[in-house]
């Protein structure tokens, strides 16, 4: 038995996600659909909401897609003084032909059942929360916007609810999942974007929480970010110990590619030791490269011959393989903007300048964004996909 | 101009907590009064609570003392997602001549401050803030139980409110206060806890968050407690780093007494590197040690010759220093229970032994705790005592 699916001590039964108890309350006043050019990233939420509470001894209840409205917490929850909280990001797309698709939520619910057990949250099956979500899609269907490059931005949110100052295992627990409607990150197409080498904070640790998504890993975050703005960068790069060990940026997974001596194409992501969130993104990406390495799906564009790597990198082989000419692009990976590409990293007092193409993409990342894109998008077919509603 | 004091643009001036701004309504239904033996820590609140309104265009807004009432957050509030939270945890003693008196409030409301320019939330002054829980005291005079031992829990709390899910600097917060009263930590009398040396988990690095009272420092630990409680062990000791220095027991600062060959006492605390917070308690204890070393006031019962040291202290040194009987004791301090002394440390498989006295506590902290426990009940006279109302 996970952690967290408790039993129906009357029964026996582990009581987990039922999605055959769901139950739909349709707002009386929808919203008005705002225009998809006005739409500004995490501000406007469509008209309902996903509900699942959870106690220690009664397991799951029922879920319900109801209104989106509060919730209201006494002032002694313990999510409120402890941040036992976690949260999932994912987005569902609608195709040319209206499919709506999700894109691999299986792996977001994967992490997300990680994160729980690290709280000491409820776990759950994955599938019931799933079909769940396609409910609730389905009922806000009208606000996934059909312009290119747009999409349904699906965050699921779990957080301890039960009053208490005391730390301890959270008793009672609240699943809600809220919708918004994006644009696309980078409107006016790609603009590499600057990050400044922060050395001055951490962001994790070996053997600490680094690698789940809590909500614990962001708010601490904002310092670092607002520093890395006040001196002209768009974004932070985490640089780890003194070896200054390359890890995320900002809140995205981070790539690299560089030609070894030999003139190889490498692409280089630090290894999942701990401290690097295990992003979609990132594994997809991870997956595209070694298809096309192992032939089973090769991607148009892309170097011939390519070494895929997780492995640990630092500025000091950034910098030597920059002054020898071998660096070709260095980006970020998330489910928000896709592929991020950068143009320069400050550091010590100055800036590492990055290769970038015309468009603003390399050689590397280029034919993986046109990739993920097609399959997002239903251009490219993938089992990746997982239909929502046609 | 301190971080988040923001100014009236109309006037030029900054807006500030305003104490005389505070309004309070009274509650219609006040509740029973719990037997005092009843209570269970965090889990009894007060009829009221104090609520003070930040928002980045307006600054503070006028504090209130209302009926202890739900919290409501748009579900896209920001704090929901990325633990933008921090908190405190004082005391306030009912003496015996019926004074109310807080231990040191202006340590809580300064780290209150640290903690709150470390997540880019609103500062504000600390004097005002500890007039306005003054009132709140005095409005829920009647929950501060009178028995000896007994206080009331105050916890300030703060938190981003706007409603966004970007990771951006929060527009607007929420300061509020509750107030739950408490019995003695050890009722029963001192009975010393094994702690489990936890080297699986890390709770804090160099210049991460380990510092600083907030929220994303608490939920994260749970686990680790539980593995100690479920291998028999009272709490957790964060050993870090693979020296396995000690820094923290559970949730509170830890100290440790060893004799040198030569049969001075050294009473040792682990150094404010930025992974150990600045407890109240921590440095209480460190005052009054060193007002015994220096003459300002000797401490009765406590070492005639006696070191104080803020510096870094592993596991080898403990090891060694008890093979060779030189180990004289070791413990917690924190607000809950003031000093917690410790028996044994799970540690590589085995125990290490850690003396105790006849009645749990040792020769060192026992004057300690009847030193801070006679100030803090209003036996021993100190200027620490911030009366609230006579």
């Amino acid at each position: 038995m996970s952690q967290g699916i408790t039993r129906d001590s009357m029964r026996g039964k582990p009581v987990d996600i039922e999605p055959s108890r769901l139950t739909v309350t349709k707002t009386t006043s929808p919203k008005e659909l705002p225009p998809s050019k006005s739409l500004i990233f995490g501000e406007t939420f469509s008209d309902h909401m996903l509900r699942i509470p959870w106690t220690d001894a009664t397991g799951w209840g029922a879920p319900s897609i109801v209104p989106f409205s509060t919730i209201n917490l006494c002032p002694g929850t313990t999510m409120l003084h402890y941040a036992q909280s976690l949260f999932e990001g994912m987005k569902a797309y609608r195709h040319a032909d209206d499919t709506v698709t999700l894109f691999r939520p299986e792996m977001n619910m994967k992490r997300m059942n990680t994160s729980a057990q690290r709280l000491l949250l409820p776990t759950f099956s994955s599938s019931a929360l799933i079909e769940c979500i396609k409910a609730l899609i389905a009922v806000d269907r009208r606000w996934i916007p059909k312009e290119p490059g747009h999409s349904l931005y699906i965050r699921p949110t779990l957080i301890a609810t039960n009053s208490t100052l005391a730390i301890a295992p959270p008793k009672e627990a609240l699943l809600f999942v809220i919708a918004c409607p994006v644009g696309p990150y980078y409107p006016q197409g790609f603009k590499p974007v600057p990050l400044y080498g922060t050395t001055e904070y951490t962001r994790a640790a070996p053997k600490g929480i680094g690698g789940y998504k809590l909500a614990a890993n962001y708010g601490p975050c904002t310092l670092a970010q607002k520093c890395a703005a006040n001196w002209g960068y768009t974004q932070n790069l985490w640089l780890h110990g003194p070896e200054h060990w390359l890890t995320e940026a900002g809140v995205m997974n981070l790539f690299v590619v560089i030609k070894d001596s030999g003139g190889v194409t490498e692409l280089i992501t630090p290894p999942l030791n701990g401290m690097i969130l295990p992003g979609v993104t990132r594994d997809s990406v991870l997956a595209l490269a070694r298809n096309h390495v192992s032939g089973v799906k090769r991607l148009g564009g892309f170097p011939d011959v390519i070494k895929v790597s997780e492995r640990p990198i630092n500025m000091g082989e950034i910098i030597q393989s920059s002054k020898e000419g071998r660096l070709v692009e260095l980006f970020g990976t998330g489910t928000a903007a896709i592929i991020t590409p950068v143009e320069r990293i400050g550091y010590n007092g100055g800036d590492v300048m990055i290769p970038t193409g015309e468009d603003g993409m390399g050689p590397v990342s280029r034919p993986l964004w046109t990739e993920l894109v097609g399959i997002q998008m239903g251009a490219v077919k993938s089992d990746w996909n997982h239909v929502v509603s046609k």
